[in-house]
């Protein structure tokens, strides 16, 4: 379509497009993919975006998505996730309005399925047959559902305390998984000597190839056509490297470019206080982010992200923060714990806890001031519950079996319900 | 807004519009809802309709929605679910087109969204404060959901096997769970003693109320809408005592009387063979369904409705299969599995059992003949499979911890992946 070449952030090295690409060969920089900005616009795309009413799924953005033909697309309608009003914080004048986005609607529950739809396509184009990843769950949920739908054959690598439900649904899927001992970055770099080993595909949803972060920039055009181009002033995200920080950044970026907005929104990266290295190097002001030592758990298992072998993506997700005006910071486990259940009992709303990182740091900047009365706040909700229940049932105790005595029930009314 | 006037099905009793409504007070009858249609179309609605560009909620269609003032509404942005081409079906010039439509995507993962979207609207437009149902987890969780939104409180009654996954997911909104022994109808019966007792609104989603079936007739303008009018020829449903079928049945009589369409599809009734009521009375002829008191287990659970003591539900979906001219049939347990996994692992979708029983309904229709390559199928995938993942785990090995050695992995490789 309109895809003209590969960029390295790093050395600059240019590369036609072609088959799916990794990092550069010459430095191993991070590539960037760049299109005929030219052409895009006489596409009418401009005025697409200005004159949205609906978005059926992300490839309504295909103009500025990386393939070559069309009819390699392979969609489940990802994308087109609801933009919900906080009733926690419109009951209260004082607080800005604040807004979540909520990315577990899409088809396996996180925004996983972006960049999975983009770079599956991008394999089904190249008539590749095998791919392979690295996952906590939600990647790898969304790999082994648009494997099943383009007929591709597909394997997985997780760390050994990965949620349990997550891996039963990846293999229903018929996807292969492997479990090792260690964390996501040992699992990330054996499945990096699997897929050189067995020459197939590596769909890490890190920066190891600039497709999957084309499907994470579809969120901020998503944003502008939802808020009809008044954008919010901050963004919050759940990060554990960030492409999808970096992702939106760059979809801003080129609206910024085809002049359909001025400024870019602050772009706020929230961490776990118990793996942080990005927020980290930003609150001792550094400007290159280094490995997270501590081998510590947390809840948001999803963003437990230590950058071991690749700590250089850290630092381009810091520089895009900066690049934004935006923050970065960290949060506990009871602030985690806390959004969670707010969402949940408050909003109506079924966050997985990495999901609920996000409004997490909402709390705290408001409580901290950053957040204003008359600014706008977007909150990334950036995956839902329903595919690591195990941690509800670990918070909860089982439900009750009881008679079917309407008498013994006027008891449990009165002791148990009513109180 | 439109709403008019509570019509029972049996002894033609009228009701004015009020509070939340159960059956004729007079014989016990369903009641069905009916609007000030003049009013309905000098709204605009039917151009509304035949202009539709996008549907962001079930409240699109708020003008044939029972609520007095809009104000009442309360959303989670149930709806608006995509159709889906399947991929099984098209690969075949010989087959009929053949889509799904997929239930999965509302909020909380089934169609119960959107009857109890518009039911706990009408509970907050009454000012009341506690609702119950009975359930095997689907109608729980979309309660729990739509009454933490609300701010209501709430509590369910199941059958002691229903899925754990579910309970744990209604107990996280901070719904009370309690347990009894039986079936579905047991525990529908207990929760109509106690609603009774405590005055508390009972959501029944069967027809208990004329509320609910209304939030199920969305599905059917949906339809209409995506469709853009041409509606398919066959819609299949997983079918349990039918609110669901009634509801749309309603959905396309009133399109009909508005001059929207010019005929109904026909409405197909899948039922497990283990649980069969409405099947049972379709093959034999028989106008009045009967209790269904074999006691076998299905994995199609959500539909495990015997009908006991109200079989007059199974009889009112009988007559609106037959009024469509439509069929009612059985599947078996071997083809709602074969059905599930096709659509997984073929389709890339995540239905559960239940969920896919409507699919296995059209493969068996398709080899009997009655679909022909002509004509257009939808089937209604009615809830997804992330609540019941148990399921999953079951049918399947644990993943196997494997060493991080590429020696030992290419082993692994040549006898386990790509033999």
């Amino acid at each position: 379509m309109y895809l003209k070449k590969l960029k390295c952030l790093n050395c600059g090295k240019e590369y036609a497009p072609g088959s799916f690409s990794y990092k550069c060969s010459q430095c191993g920089g991070i590539l960037e993919i760049q299109y005929d900005y030219n052409s895009v616009i006489k596409s009418g795309f401009k005025e697409k975006m200005l004159n949205c009413r609906h978005i059926p799924n992300i490839w309504y953005f295909k103009e500025l998505l990386p393939l070559e033909n069309e009819k390699n697309i392979i969609t489940l309608e990802e994308g087109n996730t609801p933009i919900i009003r906080s009733k926690i914080f419109v009951r209260d004048k004082d607080k800005p309005r604040l807004d979540f986005k909520d990315e577990s609607r899409n088809p396996t529950c996180s925004f996983k399925d972006r960049p999975l739809s983009v770079a599956i396509s991008k394999v089904k184009e190249d008539g590749k047959n095998w791919v392979i990843t690295s996952t906590h769950g939600n990647a790898g949920i969304a790999l082994a559902a648009y494997s099943a739908r383009a007929g591709l054959n597909s394997l997985v690598i997780v760390p050994n305390k990965s949620p349990e439900d997550s891996l039963a649904v990846i293999q229903a899927y018929g996807t292969k998984v492997f479990k090792i001992k260690g964390d996501i970055s040992d699992a990330y770099n054996f499945s990096l000597e699997i897929s050189d080993e067995f020459n197939i595909v590596n769909l890490a949803t890190t920066f190891l190839s600039p497709y999957t972060t084309e499907g994470d920039k579809t969120i901020a055009f998503e944003i502008f056509c939802q808020y009809n181009g008044v954008l919010p002033d901050w963004i919050l995200f759940p990060i554990g490297d960030g492409p999808l920080l970096v992702g939106c950044y760059k979809g801003f970026k080129e609206l910024l470019d085809l002049d359909l907005i001025n400024k870019i929104p602050r772009l706020v990266a929230v961490q776990s206080e118990k793996c942080a290295p990005i927020a980290r190097a930003y609150i001792n002001n550094i400007d290159e982010v280094e490995v997270w030592d501590k081998d510590e758990e947390t809840i948001a298992m999803g963003i437990n992200e230590p950058l071991k072998g690749y700590p250089e993506d850290g630092t381009i997700t810091l520089k895009r923060i900066k690049d934004s005006g935006g923050l970065a910071i960290t949060v506990n486990e009871n602030e985690i714990k806390g959004a969670m259940f707010d969402l949940i009992r408050k909003e109506g709303l079924f966050p997985e806890p990495t999901g609920s990182v996000g409004f997490a740091g909402a709390k705290k900047l408001y409580a901290q001031n950053y957040l204003k009365k008359e600014d706008k706040v977007l909150v990334l909700l950036t995956g839902g519950g329903m595919t690591d229940i195990c941690i509800y049932k670990k918070l909860q105790t089982e439900p009750k079996l009881i008679d079917k005595d309407l008498g013994a029930f006027k008891n449990i009314w009165q002791n148990e319900i009513s109180g």
